[in-house]
């Protein structure tokens, strides 16, 4: 049975994604287009507190394509799969398309 | 006789779920489907207090199933049983059945 | 002639209870039922101040039964008994017969 | 000349208060009713100030009997007398006869 | 496909502008202005968030030319084009031709 | 041409007073009383900012007599004078003649 | 051509004072009158920001002679020429011509 995980504050729950190391095409990417260390928001919690217990909501939300510092985030197993959480703050930036 | 522990501020009282090693079926699990570090909780404090001294109600309630980090958490022994208690900022989500 | 301790901010004089290791009838107690760090609580400061100065009441009151940390507080010898002063965010709960 | 100190913020000017070894009869007293670490209050300041600058008063008062910490104080010599400077988040507090 | 970052918070995305080391017409340039540690604006974040949670704007802006200090920066590398990303209160100033 | 300095914040420039070590008559006092480390105030700052930057005025003013402690301040020199500077929460009080 | 560096947040663009070691005359200056550590200020940034967002404006502004502290401050090149950037709340005074 698959569990589900509602991270609590500002943590942010996110699959690491793991680029491919070639195309589908078969050939091989050089390494320099592979290093940036993303990930997909899969779950996000209710923020932080204001001083009067009011949420702040966090600053990235599900499906965002985030970019990760190298270091930090907490791993978790949910169901075989490997997840991480990181708070809020730690989240570099959203990645979009051109 | 029993005792019951209402806790103070943001603690929160967590029963840890000890995973079952084998189905109730005697078949035996693999060790990566008993490694989630979760509990139930068991009672909240009334939270912390803003600046006004208003109580912020914590983020997890009575009966959640929780995941807890690696390392923290106060070792308290009542009526013979072991339970946990976290401050409610530590506790990292809350688990849910999909 | 007994001197009384009022504490100020949001300390907390306790008098550490002593489990009994046997019962009244005289049966030795296992170890395990008298491990619990717990105190009466005898007075209580008016609280710690919010910003603009206004008292925020401590998060115990006299007469409580209290779960102490393992560590900290501030031995006070009152008229040949031993006290303890602790700060009302370190205590972790109080108790309650069910 | 006499020199009189008015302690600034919240700090307290105490005199500490030297135990009698023997009662006025001539009685020895035995060392534990000897030990509290305790000190008349001689001036206080106006207090520490909130966000907006008013002042909040110190939580003990002039001629208050106050319990002090076993360290900490600043020492300071007016007109031959010994005097200690406290903070009053430091007093841990007054004292009373029943 | 190019790829573009947000950042979150007051985070700041720089390219370093990388001084000529000769003129246009092939001059040497001496080395002290070569020295200035500048870079190009590339994006910048919503901001921190005050205690209500209201964004607070970041000192610099898109297209700004700024003063980096020495030290710190995180890089990133996007398309194979290496930026840094800065917190706005670590960059020191804006530059302007006069 | 003299010089004169105006403290920013809560900046308080100091002159300190050196005790006589012997009276105007010749007799010579006893080391006890000339002990004390005190100042005369010279300028004062407008006073560090509140939340919203109002200025909250420092808790000593020109002419005042103080009380210094045993450590700390920044030596100034001015028109071959030394001064002191303390922020205004290190002066531990005002001294006044009974 | 020339560059102007506007500083962020309460930072401070001051160039150093170098006080001459002999008068216009050619008398040389006895060592104690060249030792204040003081500096010209050349721009100011728009002043740290309150809980709200608000600027705060600095303690000093452009023209100001203002007295520094022995040690910190970052040193920068514009144009060949040195400078450095002070926080606002390191800056010990201002100094004028009585």
């Amino acid at each position: 049975m698959a569990k589900r995980l509602i991270p609590t504050f500002n943590r942010i729950l996110v699959e690491k994604i793991v680029p491919p190391s070639q195309t589908t095409a078969g050939i091989l990417l050089p390494e320099s287009s592979t290093k940036l260390n993303s990930g997909k928001v899969i779950s996000v919690g209710p923020g932080l507190r204001g001083t009067e217990g009011k949420h702040i909501p966090p600053s990235v939300k599900e499906g965002d394509t985030v970019l990760l510092p190298d270091y930090g985030g907490t791993q978790v197993k949910l169901d075989d799969k490997e997840f991480y959480l990181y708070r809020d703050e730690d989240i570099l930036g959203t990645l979009h398309d051109n």
